[in-house]
């Protein structure tokens, strides 16, 4: 017998911890592993030997877990270098040290490459007893050879009733209004595109198309001239034809030069107003509440996240399991379901799902009915959420323990 | 017989319509007025006789209402003067035109402005059978003597779970933090404060203290040595000393003219950078979102708001009741609960209540264990939402209809 570490790493979404509380459940289940380490944040933590014990983790806590956003263990940006040996051989020591057999990751796109790096590097070493199991995660919904990732159907609920409910408030006065929101999704649209579940949104920008300023322009004034209003949604990764960031010129103009992605909305707002298309423009960056606002998970997403989990931990057991990432694929039928399949990490590692192009109606006019019905069923149903004095209950970050 | 008028007035809520739904549910179950209108878009639509019937909604449809956010009849900023005649010589026209007994009126400081100013000039002139009624709301909660206003214990609940959840996000990572979350509230720091309701705030910056640059550095500071990390929530309407708000300079900043009230949580982000006390500082402006975030009502808010249209109703059946608020009273008993009772609508017009200063700590160190009681149970409880597709299941504003 051995034991197993989760981690988690890159940016957190409000279902990650779903998947680390399939993991221990799954043990609970089946004790292949002697103990459930939980990684404290990430790569980084663990080759500094950080680690909290998850094995015996009661069903209480086990609840609360599902419904606490935000990764319970712990991230890092730390990515491992393949050039990087010593880091290699430490993580292998550390896992011997500790009678690790299999390594649980949940993470995007490099998390994958991780995985890939390290089942290759045992590969390559002839180590047979060290394993490596990808379990996807991110709200930008951009990993390939899955049919949606673990995250984004909660993000993409809040991000639509947002919209909704944004909507239905700029409207209540006579007067004109323009009202822009702003998403995250880095160079992918599917978080903007999202939005468009809400059927409240007149244009939405996303990055997989070539922003033109007097095409939006002139769209923003049809919604004007129309109804004197006009509902727009915008991604964070927006891009002129050159690639520029929309929101770019944002960053610079700010004067204190920290460039971060995020502006895009204002940057919007800037060539409305000075254009004179409208007088009255208001923005809201949705920020960090989109990924990690709990209150609105989708049931579909947090059994998934869960369920993915399971899966790992339950295919692992095959002593043989490594270098693969544990993915959704939608079944072919009527009644939204998906299958749980394992892919290799390195096919996901490193590439991007743009949102289809083909999905994306012309002059900024939202996305398909295929697209819709793509995202619909992903967000219905909403879990029965645990309160604790009117906030939903969280389990307190092991990292803080 | 004769009718009644029901109309908004001001910024939405997420359970305004939730007064407008208990007078309609009201006069169902005593039919005093023959009509209940609704007056689109406030005093402004009813000037323009624009009106939806609302006699005989459905119970379906009153139970959707109370969970549509923002103001489904439509709002105004439209202030009635007291030397305009030619308006209140017309408005008393229309309620004869439509034999209109009463007006209930929905909203704050101007809309019981309003209230007064109609019933004052009613009896100045020997009217007697024009009354009218003034339903509270504003989820800045900055109205005289009411316990709490209607909206905002649900943007009370709204801010305090994204501050719960973003603070769990902006932990996972071992590097430097800070956060800001910028919230509404005007000249009252009830929003801001709510947020200690989460148990994680560190500073929080209220409009009714001077804000004093060199200690709020100082206190980030500390927080910085002590953890790495530091949350800050900020109104919208912190000022120093002489009255000036510090988004002021940010609006100015800008390079665009548009000096409005917002930009406190950029402001505090820039001084925190240039000052060098932290290296990382991200802003998240709640904005539109933090007042009709629907599936996020308290139940106690929607329920209040619900009841006290009746208690409104109920009340003006006397045939008298008029220049009046009704107003929600706190039990004094250990169990929450309230009165309704009523208030002389000029006594709560154009005054503002503050957030009571000896609730608030020293160093922006939050607020008191009294402050905390008083906003507790106020969040607690959450209302059934009705979905559809995912999302919340609402009316189409009939001024849209």
């Amino acid at each position: 017998m051995a034991n197993c570490i989760v981690a988690q790493s890159g940016g957190p979404t409000s279902v990650i911890n779903a998947t680390i509380a399939g993991i221990v459940k799954a043990n609970q289940m089946n004790p292949y592993y002697d103990h459930v380490y939980g990684g404290l944040n990430g790569i980084e933590g663990i080759l500094k030997e950080r680690f909290y014990d998850l094995t015996n983790m009661s069903d209480e806590e086990n609840n609360v877990l599902r419904q606490t956003p935000s990764s319970a263990l712990g991230s890092c940006r730390y990515k491992l270098k393949r050039d990087n040996v010593a880091d290699f051989e430490k993580l292998f020591a550390v896992m011997e040290k500790y009678d690790v057999e299999t390594l649980f990751y949940t993470g995007g796109n490099d998390s994958m490459d991780t995985v890939a790096a390290l089942s290759e590097y045992a590969r390559e070493h002839g180590i047979t007893n060290r394993r490596f199991v990808g379990c996807p995660k991110t709200v930008d919904n951009d990993l390939q050879h899955i049919d949606h990732c673990p995250g984004f159907a909660s993000a993409a609920k809040f991000i639509s009733t947002v919209a909704l409910n944004t909507w239905l408030d700029v409207n209540v006065y006579t007067r004109q209004e323009v009202f822009i929101l702003e998403t995250m999704g880095r160079d992918a649209g599917w978080l903007a595109s999202s939005a468009c579940l809400s059927g409240v949104v007149d244009l939405v920008i996303l990055p997989e198309e070539a922003f033109d300023k007097e095409l939006f322009l002139q769209e923003v004034k049809k919604s004007i001239d129309e109804k004197n209003k006009c509902y727009i949604v915008v991604s964070e990764g927006a891009k002129y034809a050159d690639g520029t960031y929309i929101a770019a010129g944002e960053a610079k103009n700010d004067g204190f030069g920290h460039a971060v992605l995020g502006g895009a909305g204002n940057a919007l707002k800037n060539m409305i107003l000075d254009s004179g298309v409208a007088q009255r423009c208001k923005v809201q960056d949705l920020s960090t509440a989109q990924r990690c606002y709990v209150t609105t998970q989708s049931k579909v997403d947090v059994e998934e996240s869960f369920q993915l989990g399971m899966s790992a931990h339950m295919r692992s057991t095959d002593g043989k399991f490594t270098g693969k990432m544990v993915a959704l694929v939608r079944k072919d039928q009527p009644q939204y379901d998906v299958d749980f399949v394992a892919i290799d990490a390195d096919k996901v590692a490193n590439y991007v799902k743009s949102f289809p192009k083909e999905w994306i109606l012309p002059n900024y006019r939202g996305i398909s009915e295929e697209a819709l019905a793509y995202l619909r069923p992903l967000v219905v149903g909403s879990p029965v959420i645990i309160y604790k004095d009117g906030l939903p209950a969280y389990v307190k970050p092991y990292y803080m323990r």
